[in-house]
């Protein structure tokens, strides 16, 4: 069943894209520079199969820290709740995404929560497998079920090139190896972090591993459990308290949607109960939100009172 | 209607007694020492007006941090949202509640959120009146009405304990009269904070606020709105958010109920739709939350499936 | 006997005068705005009595933080050098003068040295004496005979203006008695502290306390110790490794002169058996020192080798 | 000429080794933990070529950190002194010396100076050659003529053992090369670095480099200017305001002497016109300097007036 083009979304999307001029699409690497900062595209995947949308939604982007979500999910699948949170926290923190210093100072030195960098590097670094490979499709696979999409593929130009100049994450990836949280080759861990952000999908396939996170972790189609009901509950919370960088507080208090945006304009939505969001605006706002994005989601939570507060 | 004992509550509490010895009775001041660190009690309230508790439901506390809260609904009902959050963030910190490190950092320097000492300092100066005395009377009357009971009074040797040994909240407040977040006397403005901070009330009390927040701003008896639906959605967000202090993000993942609690060992929670529940557990763990309390809500969370993740 | 105007320094100070374009005034308080950022004067004192000077060097000066040093060489004649390190540490810094993060993140939580503003309100409140005014007067007795000039009093107007505007180091001062390192009522010491820095001489006076910290305490009239001989080293030796806010290592590797810094524009300079230097020139750089007042200091260590090091 | 035991220096390194049992022997990798935690040797080496010594001044220790001065040296010798401090700045910090909060703080983001790792690491990438073994030859060929010995070589095993648990050096070189400080392979320059701290040699050769930066980079027996006599008074700068980590400003205070410490327990000093020191005692105190050779250096610098202050 195709997702059918919604004159509301339309709307939305045409009074949200006002904003893209105030944005930035990033560009520290040549490939997340070549898009359209003015594009915003939504779709919206209900439980029962509908789906409705807006804009150019079979663009393709990639996942970048809304991975973070899916590979919490599998380790949390792989290992038991207390092997993985004594590797890394649960607390939000005030700090940007990429900053050592809260390492640094907490004792034990383990990252504040998987959605910062140094988190989601020691949850990547928790994935079962053999090799960076098995691991790698091992997270491919569970990702494909999720968007009920065999064709999901990781776009190799993006991730050479995160893979180039990933020296921060190299950095926390040292000191997560001094304080005993990894103990893996720092090289092979970034090869398979920077593959996995770099895994690509369009809005609709988005908007399918929301709907699959609203359900608590069911198959929409099937009804199949594809991961625990605990643990997408798990993932849901995390993306209220640390799903939008340092702007997650305000985006609980004003759109109130368990929520997780990524640096190339992508935003992965789950309304519990209700539907999943697949959004893609690359314009970013200085938290490193897709600014127009947000103000969609905004707009919808307002006029289809959304929140879960 | 009074409120009536339960025996599956009093089972509950029976269980998460036991984790008293693990914690620690709060003594900077005199006052709050005198108390016995293996109490614990609870009252649940809910909209119909029906009451169920367990232990000494009766005991008074003072309210302390949970306040914070509450003073954050007057001030936005003072004041328009945009107002209020020029001068006080909404975001989660990994910092300490006392902690002044990040306001250094910060540009702006603004409290990053209501739920920090700072950032309660700079609400409680928003609260509107032309003196002390009628913004501390204001307050007071907000709270009873919010707890449905004219009684509730301060404690006047708390306040005054706590008015004498307050010099980090003093270094707070210059900070943010440095910073030109609060132009008031700085002795005037610490006397309606430790006032606000004695205000006295018992569990009963304390559920009845709760179901309040639980209900969108509704008084459960008149079904009058005591306070607009979107600053109780705002404030539910904040407890979300921020209300557990440094252990907020666990205490959402693990019971996930929106909650604030208090360094005398109180905790109010409002379940959104359900019911509010007010506990007293002076003993608190290392990060300041009520040891046996947080406990007790775990196991209520899991057994009536609470959490709103 | 006059100082004489030296037609060589005349020269140097019309060279470094042409910095000042690059500077500023400090203008929190008025008082301290109202002066010629183009202003340039320097006095030369020696053992032997002789002066030399160029630029209009009977202009009046508040000392600012140049008392800091001060206050520190009549504390640890007050009392023991253990009495005093342990209230105040001896470590330079790299944060700003007037920071408060490093007091929070050290233990125990003393200022990490007396050149910082916390470090030098520690000191200030160590003055010993049975009211504010007996403890003002014993310090400015102790500048007087420094200086070898009886009549020099503080700025009235400055010294209020600052103690109506020192939020920041009220806010200090409460987290040092939060932390037991003083006990005296905030706003008393805030009054001596703010007198102390408006305590007011010119450049002649400046370089007459230069040459005494370069005789080891010595008075060069009478030959009189002021202060004990390893008091003063241990002031120099401050001096070198945090008299000049954050710009102390560099002025250390380039001009190799133990000197102190004011916010009005002054710079009391000791070279080690030489003489005495007392320079004004109120424009500032970044880091809050006289930007010509360095130059001026730089020509004169490279023209007459004055390093130290 | 051999070096002379002398009974004065022997009833001082009696009485400083006492406190020897208070400190600890740096053991975080096998190599360095093989020593005697009780030993302590000094050697003194004067302009003229005479030497006195206490202790077995023949066990070779490696420099560790004490290299960082020589390759500071050696830089600034090979580039100009603009280049080297746009990269590494001249302030003395509060941090210690592996920290990378302050990095992250800072604008630009390079490191405070030379003497933390940070900064030494950059030092390092800085030393000209075009291949790692001809850099770390030109740096052996200076420091074995600063120690007049040609047999000087580095500890295979030490270099080794360091280069692979050298995780924290690692994530501040990644933190530098993000920051454009470095441009070369991370593995690469901790190889030479690595190396470079591994360098061999005993107190006498110590004292012998102590002497030529005594005389500001003159060799005692020919004359010949090994380095730049500003050079070496950069250098001498640089160890009197952060050569004993967080300590240099109570070492500044209580000894007054430049020197560098070492984690092996190696202390290189350089009293300016007067001699070099070469201390060996491997107990260190908690902020990482030989306990016992910072004991010796007081009673050395109080009974014979050595403080340069």
């Amino acid at each position: 069943m195709p997702c059918q083009s919604s004159d509301e979304l339309k709307k939305l999307v045409k009074e949200a894209r006002t904003v893209t001029k105030h944005g930035q699409v990033a560009d520290y690497i040549p490939a997340l520079g070549k898009v359209n900062a003015h594009d915003l595209s939504i779709a919206i995947n209900y439980p029962d199969g509908r789906c409705i949308s807006a804009g150019d939604i079979e663009r393709k982007i990639s996942l970048q820290s809304i991975s973070k979500v899916i590979s919490l999910a599998l380790v949390l699948m792989d290992r038991n709740k207390e092997y993985v949170f004594e590797r890394v926290g649960m607390e939000p923190t005030g700090d940007p995404f990429n900053s050592v210093a809260k390492l640094e100072s907490m004792t034990p030195s383990k990252p504040l929560n998987p959605m910062i960098n140094a988190g989601a590097l020691a949850v990547t670094h928790m994935i079962k497998g053999n090799s960076v490979d098995e691991r790698f499709q091992r997270l491919l696979t569970f990702i494909r079920e999720l968007a009920g999409n065999d064709t999901i593929q990781y776009n190799k130009e993006i991730a050479r090139s995160e893979f180039e100049t990933a020296h921060l994450n190299r950095a926390l990836c040292y000191f997560l190896k001094q304080h005993r949280i990894i103990d893996e080759d720092v090289e092979q861990l970034i090869d398979l972090y920077t593959k996995q952000c770099a895994i690509e999908m369009n809005c609709l396939d988005l908007s399918r591993i929301g709907v699959v996170f609203a359900l608590d972790g069911g198959d929409p189609q099937t009804g199949k459990q594809i991961m625990p009901a605990n643990i997408a509950r798990i993932c849901k919370t995390f993306m209220v308290t640390c799903g939008m960088y340092n702007a997650s507080g305000e985006f609980a208090i004003k759109i109130g949607i368990p929520a997780k945006s990524g640096v190339s304009g992508g935003i992965m939505g789950a309304v519990p109960g209700k539907f999943g969001i697949g959004i893609f605006g690359p314009a970013l706002d200085d938290k490193g939100n897709s600014i127009a994005g947000i103000k969609l989601l905004e707009l919808l939570s307002k006029n289809y009172q959304l929140s879960m507060f």
